[in-house]
């Protein structure tokens, strides 16, 4: 097992017991996004990112602060907090393995609308499912170029 | 293109025109499932098979009603109108293209609770391109076989 799927494990062990609503996953995935870029993130940016209005944002940021999500550093800096960074790392990974099987399903490399409709729904057991399924069409692949 | 095919196309360019909510799309496809069988519906029975009150089912399928899907006969039965057929056939062709797709992924026979949550969030286009990926893994097999 890899440290990266021990994280996301981890993340996912935390989603299941947080009462975690659908929006404030999608706010943490992206922030955890944008924090792994090394980047700084303030409530007004996070908002312009996921098109909401500013004060929407400020009650959701308030809401993962308050589960322990986040915390916010002087000048209104929103930082994850170790459980927060966790959990985003799982949410982003189980984006990417959605997007990934729908754009191997449509050849195309855009599928972003469907799997944020879609990605909720999805436990951990089903991702790794998925992710098993991709890996072995590519080896079956392989094998038949060979 | 089969007699099948176009009439689930036609099912869906129905759906595009109307406002349906997800609720609405679940009612009108165990409605269908249960007239493609030949039985006769009722209001009771339908919130039982559908696991809700019968209050409430009595509150949809007014609404379905309203929309042209459905119409009573005496008795309470309820029977499907032309287009109503014609919006389940599509409705229960969606759920059954996603159900092959989840089943295939993770060697299972029933992923019924999954489809049911993220069905909704599919058109036309990505349930074609979905049989389609479905089928020419299949012939890979097949060739892999011979």
């Amino acid at each position: 097992m890899s440290e990266n799927e021990f994280f996301t494990i981890r993340g996912y062990s935390l989603i299941e017991q947080k009462d975690m609503s659908y929006a404030m996953e999608d706010y943490l995935e992206m922030i955890y996004r944008h924090a792994r870029k090394g980047k700084y993130m303030r409530v007004n940016q996070l908002a312009s990112l996921l098109n909401v209005r500013p004060p929407s944002a400020s009650k959701m940021t308030a809401k993962l602060r308050d589960s322990g999500m986040i915390q916010f550093e002087p000048y209104g800096i929103i930082q994850l907090t170790k459980r927060g960074e966790e959990i985003g790392a799982y949410l982003l990974h189980r984006h990417e393995v959605l997007h990934s099987l729908f754009c191997r399903i449509t050849c195309s490399e855009n599928e972003l609308e469907l799997v944020e409709k879609i990605e909720h729904a999805f436990d951990m057991q089903m991702i790794e499912k998925i992710e098993f399924f991709l890996r072995s069409l590519e080896t079956s692949i392989e094998k038949a170029e060979k």
